[in-house]
Order: structure tokens, then sequence, then C-alpha cells
């Protein structure tokens, strides 16, 4: 099955467009978990069982598992395991390399970390991300715009478009470094395999971006709760009427709900909350 | 010590501004070693000890890696420890996240891996790389103009100058993305710990981006050899008379250079060849 696809049969079986952060930071866990590293697995795995009736995809950031070393992989892959088959995984890790470079992440997390999603930076250029994209199955979200306040330093740069193909599309000469990503991208989808990340700390841009690429992709929108983004806005920006989703990824605000022994009921009560105020968007919207 | 000197030390002692790329692949390691995981170990530390009088430093790529899962970490860690406590090793990971999560990245690269500089990404600007900037005493070689093919598509795109401050240099009000990434890392480097990546493929543009940084901090320079970039051409190009230095890498071309069971002495061979050129090529230029 395509990952759209399966994201799609996940957000119609849950009613939801809420993806959850897995993004574990052994100082901020329930101290009665333990402080060792399997208190991570425990934990990762009590939120997954508590909210994935609640979700449509689970991203995993690989930084905070990397940060264990090997361990780390131990554990990231045993989260990944833990979702149940039919949620799709992203797996968060903004890669990108050279061609026979990037065959060798794409790998990693493919086939050996069974994600079924992935994160990808697009400053290399189209090379740097053919080998992810040759995975028909499985999704490739290249970052747009994202939500820290950095990114327009670089990413709201004005471009000039200088090949008459690209000035013909609505006849302007210029355009925002991340518009020209995402009209790349739409370009470049010809396995439907692409999405776009946009943060939910910027709502305008995020109305923008959809308008450039249709229905024909989803977009993963982090941001949302501890960096400002609001989820109704992000909802209401960031999709479209004719089916273009937008998913919008908490972390912290759901799994750092509850420090004591009933996190887990918190942090399904932060979960459905969300899920709930991205549903009255989504109704307000059509 | 800083990296830069630790850098400019090891290139004094082996008189050599060759840095060996440690990018291992078990379908073309020599079959003797075996073909599991622990050959890529016996192969790395072989190069490393027929070719450590000969370089400025190793760089492993991740991708490398992370291919072997848990396993690969272990085997990344003990190749980092395999290098001779002098020769500096630049963890090329091409890493870069919102600051909570980049922070995650830089301890896992300088304080688990031992890393003493990192390869990063600036699409998402100066607050993803900054908790890289932050270990002051680690090199941060933040991509420029990448050696791959698709470089062009975004890195080579015309942007405008829209600050005063901006538009003042030189009195240009457009420019290249990458010569403006190279203008801020030089405005970033406050900690004298940045350095640039700039692929041996594009001469011209290595010279330009060596203008814009003078001599504050070293350039290194992928894509010589296997994928085309000479290393005479890049030391010229790449160096100023200022002592602005320039590391070429190689991988391929040396670790690769004989598949029998004399291959360090091969992969010596090709080192002391590579070396020797640029050796050459800095007293032509000075």
């Amino acid at each position: 099955m395509k990952f759209y696809e399966k994201l799609r049969q996940a957000a119609e079986k849950n009613h939801s467009w809420l993806c959850i952060g897995l993004d574990p930071d052994l100082a901020k866990i329930p101290e009665h978990l333990g402080t060792d590293i399997d208190a991570i697995l425990r934990f990762n795995r009590a939120i997954i069982e508590a909210t994935s009736d609640l979700v449509c995809a689970y991203k995993p950031n690989s930084a905070f598992y990397e940060g264990f070393g090997p361990d780390g992989w131990h554990l990231l892959k045993a989260t990944i395991g833990a979702v149940p088959e039919h949620i799709p995984v992203i797996l968060d890790f903004k890669r990108g390399d050279i061609g026979n470079t990037a065959s060798m992440y794409a790998k990693s997390a493919f086939e050996h970390l069974k994600a079924d999603a992935v994160t990808v930076n697009p400053y290399m250029g189209h090379d740097s991300l053919e080998p992810f994209l040759e995975y028909d199955d499985k999704g490739v979200f290249i970052l747009c715009l994202t939500s820290n306040p950095s990114s327009a330093q670089i990413q709201k740069k004005t471009i000039l478009l200088e090949e008459a193909k690209e000035k013909t599309d609505g006849g302007k000469n210029s355009s925002s470094l991340y518009t020209y990503i995402a009209s790349l991208s739409a370009e470049w989808n010809t396995n439907k395999n692409i999405g776009l990340v946009v943060g939910g700390t910027h709502a305008d841009e995020l109305r923008q971006v959809r308008e450039i690429v249709g229905d024909q992709m989803p977009i993963l929108i982090p941001g949302v709760g501890a960096q400002g983004g609001d989820p109704e806005d992000s909802i209401i920006a960031g999709s479209n009427s004719l089916g273009g989703m937008a998913i919008v990824n908490v972390a912290r605000g759901v799994i750092y709900a509850d420090s004591g022994k009933s996190f887990p009921a918190a942090s399904r009560k932060a979960a459905e909350f969300v899920r709930d105020s991205i549903v009255a968007a989504i109704k307000k919207k059509n």
C-alpha cells in the first residue's frame, strides 16, 4: 500500500489528523519509570498504547534516540515496532547527502528501521532525494518552511526564477525559497510519495504552500503547542477541500502532559483535546 | 585545543592537506577480510594504520555506518577511536534541526562519538546550528556548495539581498545562495570554529567562497577523485596565501585502491600520490 493511502486509512479509522511526536527525554519522563534507557521504551509503549486510536501517525525524531548511541538505535527500532501495524510511522531525521550516501540512509530508515516515511532536507537538490523517492510505497516529507525562528533567514529569502519554465508559473520572476521548494516538490512527485513539512508557526505561508501543491500531497505541520503554533489554524491553512491532508504534530504537549503514575491517561486526554479541535477545524473548513 | 589549531598541527606534522573519507562498503572491501561487520573495522584500522602519517584528518560519513543499525554505531565509535589522538576526525553527518533537537545531535557527535568536527546543513538557519557552534573547541563545517550535480538547483539560485546591511557588502543587491551562506557563516563565526564545505567539482565557485571568507576558516573539499574534482585545482582555488586552509577529501580513490591482500600498501601509495600533488599545488600557489 502507498504511504499516503495508509495515512488516509489510519486518519479515517481514528477520525484524526493528529500525529504524536515520540521525542523522549530521560530528564522529562515520569520518575517512577526509572532512569535507564529501558525506561524510555516503557514510556513510549505506554504513550502508544494510550493514544493509538487517536492518531493518524507517530513521528519519532531520530536525534532523541541517537543521543544514546547504539542502544538508542535498538530503542528506536523497538519504538517503531511498538506502533500498531495500521498506523504509519514518520521517521523525522532530516537527512540529505549525495546519491550513493543517501541510498544508505534510505535503506537504514525503510529497510532496517521499517519506517513508513521520513523527513529529508532539500538543500542539496533532487539527486540527493532520489534514493528516498525511489521507494514508491514509502513517504518522503521534504522540509519546506520549518517552525524555528531562524527559518526566515534562508527559507524565506526571495529568489529569482531564471528559467522560462519557472517564470510562466503565474508570470512572476521571483518567489520565496520555500515556495520554490514547494513547486519543485510538486514537479518531483512522479511516484506520488512526496509530502512537505511546513511549521505551524507560519499560518499564512502554510496556506500559500497548500495552494501551490493542490491536493496532491500531505503537509506535515510541526511547531504546534510548545513552539506556539495553533492546531485549528494549522488545519484550516494546511488542508484543502479537495482532500489535501494536513497532519498536525504535537510532541511535548501530549507526551509530557503529566509526570505522575497516571501519565498515560493524561497524555490520552491531551491527545483527545488536540484531536477534537482538529476535527472541529476540519468541519469548520468544509 | 581549538579544532582549527589541531587541524593545522596535524597538517604541519604530516605535510598534508589530505583528508581520507572512511566510507566503507561491505560489497567493496577486500574479500579476504570477511563479510561480517567486523571485517569493516579491520578494514578501517588497516587503512588508518597505513595512512595516518599522510593525512591532516579522517572523515567517516555516518550513513555508511547507520546502514548497519546499532552495530554500525559501535563500528563508527570504534573507527573514530582507532584514529591517532593527534589527527582530527570530521564526522560527516549533515544534520540540522530545531534547537533542542540539534543539541541532541551535537551531544551525540561530540560527547558520545568523540568526533572533533561535524558537517551540518544550513537550510534551517542559525538557531539550528547554534547547539553545534556552542562547542567552541569543536569544528562545524557548514554545507555551502556541495559536489553533486543537483547542487545547482537550490544552492546556486540567485537571491535578493534585502537588508541594508547585506547590500552594503560590495554594493550588490543579489548573490547566489551559496555565497550568501558563506557570508552568513563568516558573520556567525564568533567562536572561530566554523568551516565550509565546497565541492571540488566547482573550482571557480570555490575561489569565490575563499575570497568571501578570507583566511578565517578551513574549507573542506569533497568530490575530488571518483566524482571528478581535481586535487590541485581544489587546493589552488580553495586556499589563500594568508593561511586559509583547504582540506581535500578523497574516499573511494584511496580506500579501494586495491582489493587484494596488499590493499593497505596500495591505499598508502594512492594517498601518497594525492598528498604529493597537494603539496605541489601549495608550493605553486605560494
